[in-house]
């Protein structure tokens, strides 16, 4: 077999054989196929895409590509959450103790953010003392124990996947829809979930601008976790504008101690039963979604999962002090109102352009492995369809120079569309893959 | 300027400023763009194409990225002729006597054959003697003395081209029309001549199959050499099946010398006679198509293109002899008759196989760099139209070995298509570009 062949098949728009995937997922991770060929192939795929058998193929041959997490050491099931990555998404901060406190076991590996979209270990390292790097058995032990544990991808988890992403990143092949999903997919396999609740963001915050695309990703992923004998379900949610109101790590993880604590934001509690529902249901917990959402709404306004939540910081070295004195995270002093220039309605944010200002203060990264500075961020006090007055503050900045936080002020004030009337509300939930 | 950007404005459709054409083009001659991001825009490119602006800019920074030919010093216009390549193609060896012999000087710089097709200078090592490598002043003086001279492309000609080509061959990107067309023309635009007659081969045994896309490939790299100033005129010729009987190079020299001596197969002298005749009118040594066709119809019968040929030869090397004894030539001797099995009239050839099993007799290269036996190859007995009686011999093989000829004549008669009723006669010549 030649690689020449395999990229002229998928050129012409042939579907490749099973034998054609996993001589490429074999010559992409022992590097025998070289990264000029395997661009080729990838933007010839960007072109043609794949069929769902050979997407299917690939994310099970990628994930068998290195280690593979066994979590049957830890009792009952084993449910994972993903996000395809948004702005302000600190969904997982909420869900994972919430869950958890309604007796499903928490145990997941997160990833870093880069570009617009945040990672939610970036957001937990905002915490004094939280370790993200547990050796395997400690965190098993951790889990079995208190419930609960989110740690850092480690090890040679998905070889394949970190080499073909890294040249999708360089070679104008991210946007993808079938690598997409097996990138993901495959990881997801590897990592030993029993299921998976996907959360699928479609909106000018996402990587995916449109509700058909998503469709396409989210049918596509569920797909190949249900060929690989996993249950797997996606939630389509609108990235239309940030997820609640805080942008930046230590901004929110305070919101997300808010909502456990029963007021935070409305979209994002509202998210956040949504998807923890989801995994209720796929863990046996709760027979159908009104059943789990009822359990979750009374573990959040009985205080059970802030307690939860202290439980696990406790447990994995956080500093659980931090749900009644939310300033001992380390936010920056230098915090700046943005005041509108005009007045309407908020019809809309360019949502990707906040994602990047809280990038360009130090909240992201640009390139893999850039220091990230946890303290800035945003905070957007006014959401689709709020009324603005002119001169009336929309947003907060906070930045370590006067300099910073006034560029950022300029990019927030373009980011914000404004109406005359109130806009026709969205929903948050645009619909179910199942 | 980054890399990353020009893939993307490729895939997603846009045409590219002259800006990123120059730093492309730079960055493919000093290396500083890595392989795997120019295999990406060369598959980018094969599926959104190029404007001809984009195309016309291309193959001239390419033509300026390493040495460009000056022809100053030689008298006369001078025209220049090209083949995209096809199987049993040797009408360079007979145009360019017989337009010498009109007084046009040919100065001509070729290329080596790879897989099916072969090249001129692979032809002309045939020739005992024959010095295809000449210091660049002395072959000059050659051409301004007698006349004529071809040698092999040396020196550092289009190194933007050497590095795309190198790179296109193994990312399945050679079969994009606008990257043919820059690749050729910024060849024949650094090479120096005033004016190119382009053969622009379709059919079976070329590299475009259709002619609506060996017309799109003609009109680009006319429109690229109008733009830079010279004189293009494009013929598309049928490659339905080989020109004339011989394949293979001593075997190809041996036939051009019988249609310069006025015995050769009537497709061979028909194209030769079309192409010398577009040369002259280039050059200004005829009006118009009938007054070059007649002079060099005259050129031939006269004996005159025979000793320009052995002239050249004199000049260049070469054994002149040859033209008397072309048993002289270096002809394998184990010679075997391939027979038809069956009977009818030859309705067409798998001209790409053809040319493949003279390749893999010996007589042309898989790879860049393979060697290559000069006399092996295939005599064709059999044109569209033939009758065949089965039993009845279709072709004679050159081989080194028993073993090899039975697979050569396997392959001859499985490439062999045979209809009860003559097919509807089709034309050599399928039109003109200018």
């Amino acid at each position: 077999m030649r690689m020449i062949e395999l990229i002229s098949r998928k050129r012409d728009g042939y579907e490749h054989t099973t034998e054609e995937l996993d001589y490429l997922v074999r010559g992409i991770t022992d590097g025998s196929i070289p990264d000029y060929q395997l661009a080729a192939w990838c933007m010839a795929v960007y072109f043609q895409g794949m069929t769902p058998r050979e997407a299917r193929h690939l994310a099970r041959k990628m994930a068998a590509s290195g280690d593979q997490i066994d979590l049957s050491s830890i009792p009952g099931v084993k449910i994972d959450k993903h996000s395809t990555g948004g702005v302000g998404d600190k969904t997982s901060l909420v869900v994972a103790p919430m869950v958890a406190a309604a007796g499903v076991p928490v145990c997941k590996m997160s990833g870093r953010g880069l570009g617009h979209t945040g990672g939610t270990i970036d957001k937990l390292e905002a915490i004094p003392g939280y370790r993200t790097e547990l050796p395997i058995a400690e965190f098993f032990q951790q889990v079995r124990t208190v419930g609960i544990g989110i740690v850092g991808q480690s090890g040679n988890l998905v070889p394949a996947d970190q080499q073909l992403y890294a040249l999708r990143d360089v070679t104008g092949t991210v946007e993808s829809i079938p690598l997409i999903a097996t990138s993901i997919m495959s990881k997801k396999l590897a990592s030993g979930a029993d299921g998976f609740v996907l959360d699928v963001k479609v909106g000018n915050g996402a990587f995916l601008n449109t509700q058909q695309e998503a469709e396409r990703l989210a049918e596509l992923m569920v797909a190949i976790g249900k060929r690989a004998g996993r249950q797997p379900v996606a939630v389509l949610s609108s990235m239309e504008q940030p997820l609640g109101r805080a942008i930046g790590n230590a901004l929110e993880v305070r919101e997300a101690i808010a909502t456990l604590a029963g007021e935070g934001p409305a979209d994002l509690k509202e998210l956040s039963l949504v998807l923890g529902a989801q995994m209720l249901i796929l863990a046996g917990a709760a027979a159908d979604e009104e059943t789990a959402r009822r359990k979750l709404e009374a573990i959040l306004t009985s205080g059970q999962a802030l307690r939860f939540f202290e439980k696990w910081m406790e447990a994995q070295g956080g500093d659980p002090s931090i749900t009644s004195h939310p300033e001992r995270l380390p936010t920056a002093t230098l915090v700046r109102k943005v005041l509108s220039n005009a007045g309407g309605y908020v019809s809309g944010w360019d949502t990707e352009a906040l994602g990047l200002t809280a990038m360009r203060l130090g909240a992201g990264r640009e390139r893999k492995n850039d220091p990230i500075d946890h303290g800035v961020g945003l905070i957007i006090e006014k959401k689709i369809g709020d009324r603005v007055v002119a001169g009336e503050a929309i947003a907060q900045v906070y930045a370590r120079s006067e300099e910073q936080a006034v560029r950022a002020a300029q990019a927030i004030r373009s980011a914000l569309r404004l109406s005359p009337l109130p806009p026709t509300p969205a929903p948050l939930i645009l619909g179910y893959i199942i």
